[in-house]
């Protein structure tokens, strides 16, 4: 029997080889397609199903790629041929939720928002917020790690998940973690699992760690700077007053002018860069008001408001960045961080790079934590060379400036060939090593992360 | 040339073979003793020394105790028979301090209060605050996973540190980790090593996240309870509210009456149970308003200061627990965490316990996260059958209500028996073999956490 033979006998038409859909699944966001279709999509409905589809493929030593929602940025859902694509979407559950002890359990494919709008009724929330939270899911966002917005003062994924129960990939199931929110019982597999982009397992289920909706106003504030080195000196000064926003996010010159164009606002000055800023929490205003001191200080021209939907409008222009991004061409998003102290000499290399290659780089950045977000835009479909050396080069300039190569997109295939720089070759092989007690056969995701060019 | 010649020969006169030192790395804080004195100790001043004993003792195929300060609650940095003791006190630099970027890089062996003593120059702390922070290192923290009173609010070591230098069994330096407050390149090593007890390397530098100092006044709160099940009560309640207490500890009455005897304070009525509230941050006094009224509510008897100096005399009561049940015999710390809706239920189990052996378990709890400290008391030196088959008891009353054997203190020699129970057979295999990924010949630490009874 051939494996779509053994997968249909066994699990019936969960297992779906429609031409569009073996298409659609060789791709995600990032614009990256494998080099062809997988053999076939198994819509997984339950564990026993995840676990009879991992025995298949561990039996018939066939590739498997765990998929979400299919919204990452570095191709890791990425599906090619004579691979099984196990599709979690339809695993979307709530299975409990305890407002008390500040947690819930959850199936892997429940979207984000969706996720959060149940929470709400209970009064509380899951902190992490990447920019795709409507149409990605929670399973996804353990996956890549994901961060967002919010992360500067409340956390990414990692702090955010207590536990999770992982199939491996001969099918049998481990209960990593606990419900409680201490615990030193044995190595953390679980903060191992988080960000490991579909290489040791596949998550079923996850205890996350909640917060309670916070009481008080949300203020706004934004400020406007001449230079795009000037909103990160500005940013850097509302972090170094000790006030912690709970958002602070930057646009550069370019991204803000592509915005306004795509949101039909008037054009800003030449140059223009911004930061926005939100404030909540009890002490919500005086940090506002403290915060607009700084910025002034630090020259912006700067408003505020405490009225939530105007808030959110001008949160807008930021939220707005991807679609600007994709009516100018296709967009490769990168994804370096640096320490917050470094970001004015990463915005310089940026403008370096921009002038070496002489490509526009529109960039922003979430400027609580270092974390930029450079654009790179290209007609067609494939990355030319030439951008790829131009990212090249800012992947260098990060991790000179003592940063990382991705925040919180992961490596996936764009960018594993940039891994071993960053870990050095004996951390990359130990890490491969304990991929591989995981997975011996090295069926899980095969020819990502650590796949060397 | 037999190991100690080796060592002698290469590292000169660190290598310490003194009689009493050699007695007195036999022992930790929990009182358990190795069966006999290890062959040396090396007094460790650089990586160099660390790379060093590490490539002859894997050459040699010798055992190597990794040690701070000793004052572990689980036995894992006892030394015995044949092993090689590798005393990082020596390693206490502080390397760098960013305040502006919320990193410092230190050295292992800095003591916990020292380094915060250091950092409060530069306006930043370092959250974790583990009762033993005035005798504890750095790196017994990170190799515990310790907690600490704070924690509730401001996170345990996993939240607190972004990287470590580990130098592996064969000698060989890995830097895990960035510098970065995001960062997804690769598995997460960092947190694998946070809590790993001395099995996996040896951190010879870490870069910490720091927080800046807050300003506002802490408010202090006590409410005495007619019962513990009431304080516990009182203190959900208090977490139901929305409330984010810095510190919030529990005692009950028999932990509360022998530190009033010890202190010479007036003794609480019979039964009486205590909540010891802390608020601080900008919204400190409105907090601590709150809290009074939910805990009026819920029955207390409630006082509340903003005087520093008197809040901390109160919170002297709680940190003088462990001297006071030194005065009452030989001590089991025991430190088991529930959900914390779970608490009450866990103080009835101890209740039943105690009635069941006949002894009395003083226990306190840090309330906010459901992390109790239950002491078992006894004459002598070794733990007697029946407090072991006591324990054996909580653990798995613990385990049944959703909990964990450990949320602070680690399994060391004391809990490994334990163990199993709580990950399952199939994962505690898995977490063995990964830390043979790291230590092929098991030279690190043996017979700890992952040894079976």
């Amino acid at each position: 029997m051939s494996v779509i033979e053994r997968l249909r006998d066994e699990l019936g038409d969960i297992v779906d080889t429609s031409p569009e859909l073996l298409e659609a699944v060789r791709a995600d966001r990032s614009g990256h397609r494998s080099t062809g279709r997988p053999l076939a999509v198994v819509h997984a409905r339950t564990v026993d199903d995840v676990q009879a589809t991992m025995r298949i493929a561990s039996q018939t030593a066939t590739a498997v790629v765990v998929r979400g929602a299919g919204t990452g940025l570095a191709g890791a859902a990425n599906a090619g041929p004579g691979e099984i694509v196990l599709s979690m979407t339809g695993m979307d559950r709530v299975l409990d939720v305890r407002p008390d002890d500040l947690i819930a359990v959850v199936e892997p494919g429940i979207l984000n928002a969706q996720l959060n709008t149940l929470l709400a009724d209970h009064g509380v929330w899951w902190a992490p917020d990447p920019a795709s939270r409507d149409i990605s899911t929670v399973g996804g966002n353990i996956a890549t790690g994901a961060g967002g917005l919010l992360c500067a003062k409340y956390g990414v994924v990692r702090d955010a998940v207590l536990g999770v129960d992982l199939v491996l990939a001969d099918g049998r199931m481990l209960r990593l973690g606990r419900r409680t929110v201490k615990g030193v019982s044995g190595l953390d597999l679980t903060s191992l699992v988080i960000g490991s982009e579909g290489q040791l397992g596949v998550v079923v289920a996850a205890t996350l760690k909640l917060r309670r909706l916070t009481e008080g106003t949300v203020c706004t504030v934004t400020a406007s700077f001449r230079t795009v080195r000037d909103a990160a000196a500005g940013a850097a000064a509302v972090a170094a007053s000790g006030v912690q926003p709970a958002i602070m996010e930057l646009m550069d010159a370019a991204s803000l002018a592509a915005v306004h164009t795509l949101l039909s606002l008037a054009t800003p000055a030449d140059g223009t860069a911004q930061l926005t800023i939100q404030t909540d929490g009890p002490a919500s205003r005086d940090e506002a008001a403290r915060i607009v001191e700084v910025l002034q200080a630090a020259g912006g021209a700067v408003a505020m408001t405490d009225d939530p939907a105007q808030g959110e409008e001008l949160l807008r222009i930021r939220r707005s960045m991807h679609a600007a991004m994709a009516s100018l061409g296709t967009t490769l998003i990168e994804d370096v961080a640096v320490p917050r102290s470094a970001m004015p000499a990463m915005f310089d290399e940026i403008a370096r790079i921009e002038r070496s290659y002489g490509i526009s780089i529109p960039t922003v950045a979430h400027a609580g934590d270092g974390n930029l977000h450079p654009n790179f835009i290209f007609d067609g479909a494939e990355v030319p060379t030439h951008i790829w050396a131009a990212a090249d080069e800012l992947f260098r300039a990060a991790i000179g400036l003592g940063g990382t190569l991705t925040g919180e997109h992961g490596i996936g295939v764009l960018k594993s060939r940039w891994l071993a720089d960053e870990l050095g070759d004996d951390q990359w092989e130990l890490q491969r090593q304990i991929v591989r007690v995981f997975d011996p056969q090295g069926i899980l995701n095969p020819g990502k992360v650590f796949a060397r060019a």
